[in-house]
């Protein structure tokens, strides 16, 4: 672990009580712990948009029953299968599946296999969280 | 499943040529299903405003040598158990952990739990992705 | 305007490095001033969750050709008359128009004629810029 | 204008209903207006990530009684004044205003644009809208 630095940051009264309410009801327990957080989340969106390593999360919502589906899916995961680190499949009840995907790999090959994979007809509905992998931040 | 309705969009050529172009970028095969996403999309933001029934994936990363670390997001994972589905963890690297975790619930819970193992001091970041049950899209 | 006051944040050395060449790109000259900055990001996010008082900006870009389209918006824009504090009219091109509309009142009433502006046949894009009256941050 | 083409869209009777009502209560007349602004939202968020030529509004809150600001943000709106159509200036109330400027050019630019004129000491909030030139959607 580096070496810690600490820095003096000027705020207005007014603005840091405001500031301390909001964090008290994210339920953080200091400043800096929440200003590490707002730097940190402001960095990860730029390694996003530059295209270096990340780590995610892609969401698919699907109805199982159709058989096709799940296998082009799972063709799909295989074609990127250098960037998959695992899977989750939740069965949300009778025909919805939430099925999560970890992966790692650019932002932009990331974004591909998000795409590829909610473009399968009979997928309700997909999302891609931008995260890290934790390295620099 | 409920019957299907087919009904006419009018389109000005050139708005259509970017269309098809677009969607072909992001591998659908046809139109309707390229809308029906759109469509979705469109209602699961607003069920997370209104504060539907909603799933959703929260990403954590974070340092796992941190034995307090672990034992804290247990803790709040606990308290929310009701929402709860699973979680899945991967091993990014010697210290760096990815959990993912699948909710359901109200999306104002949801944001809730998000919020508050974000702000644990040892996480790095968190994302919140809102998708949907599925059950009415 | 209020007092300052100062304290202390302490920044891992890796992450204040990755954050200062942030901070330089976006031209910024000093820490506090963008720590102020992603902390009333974050403070007027809230505001507008919670429907709190705020000020905002509506983009519409349309074709003026349509004399009726140029007729609904302006009886629009009385509707709401008292939110809307000035418009601005930019002739973009022979038939394309950009109106921007200052706005200040709920969140909720903003987002209401952002949307019922957006949906008049003609307008081809609409976006609601939401910012604060400055009051409190 | 460019000749319409017409095509059918299928939905599931029970997204359709949904459809409806959503867009009932964004005050839409009819399916295919809101339709086009899915697409054309879509289409315009590719436009501003692959630099294209846009159009956008940067709204920015201040407080006027710091002379230097005025003066700075002055020289940046000069040094960029090739890509700003105009400005709009509100005050909101004794010390604070809105500033709304208006502004075609690539996106990178206008990003570039954005991210100086917040980063003054002095400017409380600054956004950017990202729409169109119109001429392509």
């Amino acid at each position: 672990m580096s070496k810690l630095t600490r820095f003096g940051v000027s705020l207005d009264n007014n603005l840091l009580a405001k500031f301390d309410s909001r964090i008290k009801s994210k339920n953080y327990t200091n400043r800096s712990e929440a200003i590490r957080d707002l730097i940190r989340e402001d960095l990860i969106k730029k390694d996003w948009q530059e295209g270096k390593e990340v780590a995610g999360a892609i969401t698919l919502i699907y109805d199982h029953h159709k058989r096709e589906l799940v296998n082009k899916l799972m063709g799909i995961q295989h074609d990127f299968g250098d960037m998959i680190i695992s899977a989750q499949h939740v069965h949300l009840d009778h025909s919805n599946c939430l099925e999560i995907i970890a992966v790692k790999g650019s932002s932009k090959k990331a974004q591909q296999l998000a795409d590829t994979l909610k473009s399968v007809k009979g997928v309700k509905h997909g999302t891609l969280s931008m995260t890290s992998t934790g390295k620099d931040i």
